[in-house]
């Protein structure tokens, strides 16, 4: 999976809707959109979805869905049906291991993944894709290895549990399960280089590696692919939460599935993570001040917030005051609605920050504060990930699962 | 590798010459050319080289070589220098596994292979593309990965040494040798549309299997894609026997090599095994009367060469001891050149039918002869490869040669 797609500009989160008939051009490396859900056949997720999984799971949703950070869905109900019935699916995910540190915004699918195990009880694998970034970066073979091995370590230390979940790296497993290589082919010989070209927009001077990859991403859809845990069955459905910017990936599994006599992949779409500077600037590895890392210090995320989250307050504290804050645009208010847990504290922040009442100061320090607790809460997570634990994820096996 | 490739009709090999700077268009698939020495950089084999050979190993060489069967080549004399320095070099050779049943025609790189092997006491590894077939077929996946182990059998009857020979289907080491898929992922790295679009004619509605494929055939040429064989070495050489109708997929591969830091492999091509039909004819596994198969019976031997083996001799008794027999388009005469291993047996042969004093029919007995001992021999070796036999040579695994 793409880890650049996610570091694409967001709409503020307030301001998702279902646009329907426009020209948005969706694919994994560009998205020009505010929002995609019902382009391309995906549905909103409507209270009336939410309303079910809390019946269906006895438990509030996970604040991600609630608030419509997760706004798309395809087939969702069919996974629900399932559940009810007391039927087999699984969760895939995956990430492109494109850095040595991961930011806050490469946490969201893994945290709201980890929600859906924790609720549902499923199979879990994690695809990472070091075979895709060999491809698309200038990076040689053994560092985009090296990478997976890194973020499987910031991945596993969201709390993952090890019976329950199979983390891969594409270069290692492929090379070790033929049935996994199969599915590739299936999907190869099924999929044109014009549909290629329509879905992804390749041109004729892209290496053929490129040109077959989406074939890679859509393996892991089909249980098949994992004979050590589904003992063989080809018929577990699979639901993936992602990115928005992943679902030509699973718009092109989902055409080919049917005729390879497989079920098609559910979907959860995420909106995108915005950039500290703000809605329309784009997140860069490159531009360590575009994101808060993981990696980064107590001082380090205080002076990136202070300096350079979008604020959308008042020019003056008069202004403010007068005129009060604009949420929509408001970086820091937008990354408390991903990491502040809290609805009624976070509702009282939208009221008094748009009342003018709340300066952007204090919505800074409030954001400040949490993001500082969540990455030394990860950091220390992730200095008791050993490699044996990183070994055993990563070892293809059986699962905790009954089949 | 392409099965088909080697059943595109042949010149008689008689008329094998240097073309240069003509429009030849060679591709796996569709071959518009009498001979492509001289063309993209091969060079033909001269009495010079074959001298060398003989120099060198201190035997003569194989009838194949010797005939001009084998006609073209590229850097066959850096082998040489490697074999009188004692440095090391290996044999790559393979077959798309197409059909239950391999004619003659596919044995001749076999044959030649074998001859290599025993002559330079090398490791050898012969690919076989069921992931080809599986994508360019209406064959499922499980069926082409069945050929290859039937194909297997007949290669094996051939007589190659377990010891120094691993036989792989593309479906199984794939997914087995995270070294290999690594190699794949290299060069479709350093490969664009564009590129295998004029070396392959591939074009947009081609599915993207196919189009990332020569890389796969590609892999087997470098050393490090047998991390168990050349225990992780990545400079071992490469010399790889084929028809030339598969040269384009090493014109490719030698142009990637510098780049990925690995030797580019070294070349020796054979013309095209023709049709019973004649050199214009296209072999057909769908026809079995285009070609003498293993699975032949002595009577379906003699009624195929005396029905459709086309004849170089004049129209009546008269007409050709006038005139006497063309051996350039005598199908008879050309499978002699391929099977009859007595040099003076077939100048004489050629001699007489040329001046009309041997007969058509005297050739065709003949002929038939050679063909039933060579078929009845491979049945009864054939019968000897038991399925343990077939998974020795097919498991990966050390030979007999230290690194």
């Amino acid at each position: 999976m793409s880890g650049e797609g996610v570091e694409v500009p967001t709409p503020g989160v307030e301001n998702l809707s279902v646009a329907e008939g426009n020209d948005d051009f969706v694919d994994p490396w560009n998205v020009q959109s505010s929002s995609t859900a019902g382009r391309f056949g995906s549905q909103k997720i409507d209270d009336e979805l939410i309303n079910r999984i809390e019946k269906v799971t006895g438990k509030p949703v996970h604040h991600l869905l609630r608030r419509g950070i997760f706004f798309s869905q395809r087939d969702m109900h069919q996974i629900l049906n399932l559940y009810e019935q007391k039927k087999p699916f699984f969760l895939y995910t995956g990430r492109g291991p494109s850095s040595d540190s991961m930011h806050l915004g490469h946490l969201i699918p893994f945290i709201f993944t980890k929600w859906l195990q924790e609720t549902f009880d499923v199979p879990l694998v994690i695809q990472l894709t070091d075979d895709e970034k060999f491809l698309w970066k200038d990076l040689a073979i053994e560092e985009a290895n090296r990478l997976a091995y890194l973020n499987a370590r910031d991945i596993i230390a969201l709390g993952f549990d090890v019976n329950k979940t199979f983390i891969f790296s594409d270069m290692e497993y492929i090379g070790s399960c033929k049935e996994f290589y199969m599915n590739m082919c299936r999907v190869q010989k099924l999929v044109t280089f014009n549909q290629v070209k329509g879905i992804f927009g390749f041109g004729d001077s892209d290496c053929i590696g490129k040109i077959s990859f989406p074939a890679i991403q859509a393996a892991p859809s089909f249980s098949s692919s994992f004979p050590l845990i589904f003992n063989g069955r080809k018929d577990v459905p699979c639901l993936i939460p992602c990115a928005i910017d992943q679902d030509p990936y699973f718009r092109m599994t989902r055409d080919v599935a049917p005729r390879m006599n497989m079920p098609k992949p559910a979907l959860l779409h995420s909106t995108f993570f915005p950039a500290l500077q703000g809605v329309q600037s784009k997140m860069s590895a490159s531009d360590p001040n575009s994101s808060i890392f993981l990696t980064d210090t107590d001082k380090q995320i205080k002076n990136k917030v202070n300096k350079y989250a979008f604020s959308g307050g008042g020019a003056t504290v008069e202004e403010h005051k007068e005129k009060g804050g604009n949420c929509d645009v408001d970086v820091s208010y937008q990354y408390l609605t991903f990491f502040l847990e809290d609805d009624e504290r976070l509702a009282q922040i939208k009221k008094d920050y748009t009342s003018g009442e709340l300066l952007t100061g204090y919505l800074k320090k409030e954001l400040i504060e949490i993001l500082q607790k969540i990455v030394t809460q990860h950091r220390e997570n992730r200095l008791k990930v050993t490699d044996d634990i990183v070994k055993q994820f990563m070892t293809p096996r059986k699962l905790n699962f009954q089949y």
